[in-house]
């Protein structure tokens, strides 16, 4: 036979069981969140029109989708966009709409530790509603989820893209370097100040004072009363700026309401900009303390009111949040302890007593436990070998004096103790 | 704007929230069934290299193969082919390996009812044991699957490729007529007994005789014994004949042994043939009664013991089931009856009632109850009406008494009963 490329493609992975099972454990904790906070699924397909895709995500995403050979379809890079499609073809569905939807994405970035080209997301929106109340509803789900997976002493960043206009319009910078000024501002971490200031210079073309101005801006310092009466000061009476600031305050007000808001703290942050082109309104980072993963973001998001009439619907206001899972579960991965699985096997002595295994394994499964036996005729030693590598955490011998007494002897894989007991009694005690 | 194509691509669908909930039910009962069965999930990603996916599919499949743009990467069109790659590429991986995976494929076939281009599949397979066990787990495993959904009646349909290819190797049939005839005879519920002779006829170029003595074997008649007594006449002395036999035989007495055989028949059927070309031994599919769905194919597999070493792995035996996850949603469509979700909806009389309602609201989702509040600062009327759209089971109303006693007013807006409570006692009522 030919040699074959045996490795995924650059940037995707497979997940082998212990990892997936992870996952799945990660992403029902974030199902369970996001429903109880009254979110329903949606589900939209991998590939959609290219038109769809492109239609406002900016250049440097546009580049990074995958096209479907002979086709007008891409793949999806985030979930947003198909969302955005979905309310416009769907006029009916009852406002507000509040989805979630946890799946793959793809995007032919360059792979690095962390970063793939095929990742997954878990995101909700709240489609329909103007209310700073969504920005809160959706920021306390995605805390509260962080929280039952076991974060703690995030912070939840805001700022407010009403404001930034206003600022960006009362430095008179003009319209159309608006956009390069976000991506330059919105690279503050990656390269920091001298390298934005510079990105500022060479690509936005402003002069040293508006440089200095903008600088000025994104670092104001104090709490958040502070923050917002400087920032009142230095857009005062722009009609935008102020509803902006309205705004920030409204948000901090209500999210105090909610319990969560004690285990995480709302801080302003002016230089945050989040690069898509399509935010309106508030926008908001969730951060790790500078211990966990670097410090790095773990969930973001932002007001999108004029994305899904780009759609052809009528004006819809819509916000949403949208979890890193990969970098939670990374996070997780590094905290973890790993546990045994419930597994039962049930090694058989002799193949004499396959029948008796067969009815052991059939009713632990038929009492809702996770139960294994051999398939291969294999000794008692290399049952015992395999029950170990696939994780196990008891092992039901059976051989002629428990065929016959109809019971089994279970031992505990971690303590290493053993008993032997009638099947009801073991199924009362794997319960 | 420019108007846009806001259809879904030809032959795949979103999933609102109703149906999305559906499918998600259902995925979790097979996974819950798979899991107690000892299989463990596997992850893999959406697309792989083109050989990889072509190295033994057959040509028609090959055809309908979705390729990315500037890219040797196809998007897979089952689960079996990148379960063979992982074991072919992890060779440390415990024996047997038995995994699930429940995910969508693609595939560029023509669109038809019930029939789309992207579907999701759920599959076990038991990889590394050449015993017949393996069979029966995975048939037991996706009958107790199907059990579970609400299905009955149901027929597990079996052959063996063994028996199949030592009757054509009797027959005098060449080799490279074999794959031909194959095809033919899987079209006999498409296409009828004349569409398969004529298709025996024009494209595998057999004679009448051959012809006649082929859909002889193919209609033998009788119970299972009396097949398989009618069968070893016809294939008498051949090698791989009398493994076949003896395999089929194999697994009619183990799965009697498993409880779920009392709910549904193993019955023998020598003109089933399964398309694909990688089967080696045992093929089988379990059939709904003809009441449900027409009696199609619901779940369907067989053994492949050469397919994994293709990818350059040492002979490795491996077996597996499908089960039809679209045909089970269009089925279960169809019988049941939609129920209202456990949701809650807490409407607000007054805006002025907006931080009760909040703490309401927060307090039941802290319980695990699904709830939900006005976003929008709607009217009473108005705020009914939306619970209503959204299916809620149950309205919370709060107004200025509510708030001043902590209380609420619950509906229950099935039964139109209101009462009100404290909201413990809510609590304990909702759980």
């Amino acid at each position: 036979m030919i040699q074959m490329e045996l490795r995924t493609p650059r940037g995707t992975r497979d997940f082998m069981p212990s990892e997936m099972e992870r996952r799945e454990r990660v992403f029902s904790i974030i199902r369970n969140v996001y429903e109880r906070y009254g979110f329903r699924p949606l589900g939209t397909p991998a590939f959609e029109e290219m038109e769809v895709l492109t239609a406002k995500c900016g250049e440097e995403v546009s580049k990074q989708i995958y096209g479907i050979s002979d086709s007008s379809y891409g793949l999806r890079f985030d979930l947003t966009v198909p969302l955005a499609r979905v309310v416009a073809s769907n006029t009916s569905i009852p406002k507000p709409f509040k989805r979630y939807q946890i799946g793959p994405v793809w995007r032919r970035d360059e792979p690095q530790k962390g970063r793939f080209r095929e990742f997954w997301q878990a995101d909700i929106d709240i489609v329909g509603s103007a209310s700073m109340l969504s920005e809160v509803e959706v920021i306390a789900a995605a805390c509260e989820a962080l929280s039952e997976l076991g974060f703690s002493g995030f912070e939840v960043r805001l700022n407010n893209r009403k404001l930034l206009n206003a600022f960006v319009e009362n430095t008179g910078i003009p319209k159309e370097s608006v956009g390069a000024v976000f991506r330059a501002l919105d690279k503050l971490e990656k390269i920091g100040v001298e390298g934005v200031k510079s990105e500022l210079r060479e690509k936005a073309g402003l002069t040293d004072n508006k440089i200095l101005d903008i600088m000025a801006f994104t670092s104001i310092n104090g709490d958040n009363t502070q923050k917002l009466e400087a920032v009142l000061k230095l857009i005062g009476g722009n009609a935008s700026g102020m509803e902006g600031i309205s705004e920030l305050k409204e948000i901090i007000g209500l999210f105090n309401k909610y319990e969560i808001s004690r285990k995480c703290s709302l801080i302003i942050d002016f230089s945050l900009v989040r690069g898509l082109d399509y935010y309106t309104g508030p926008i908001f980072e969730v951060k790790l303390p500078e211990g966990v993963i670097g410090g790095l973001s773990i969930a973001a998001g932002g007001r999108y009111d004029n994305l899904i009439q780009l759609y052809g619907a009528p004006p819809t206001p819509a916000t949403g949040i949208s979890l890193g899972v990969e970098r939670i579960l990374e996070a997780i991965k590094k905290q973890e302890v790993e546990e045994r699985r419930d597994l039962v096997f049930v090694a058989t002595v002799k193949p004499d007593f396959l029948d008796y295994a067969i009815k052991v394994v059939q009713e632990l499964r038929k009492a809702g436990i996770r139960a294994e036996m051999d398939l291969m005729g294999r000794n008692l030693r290399k049952q015992l070998d395999y029950a170990n590598a696939i994780g196990a955490r008891f092992v039901a011998v059976v051989g002629e004096k428990e065929a016959k007494e109809q019971t089994l002897t279970l031992r505990d894989f971690s303590s290493g103790k053993e008993e032997t007991c009638s099947l009801p009694d073991a199924i009362k005690r794997l319960e």
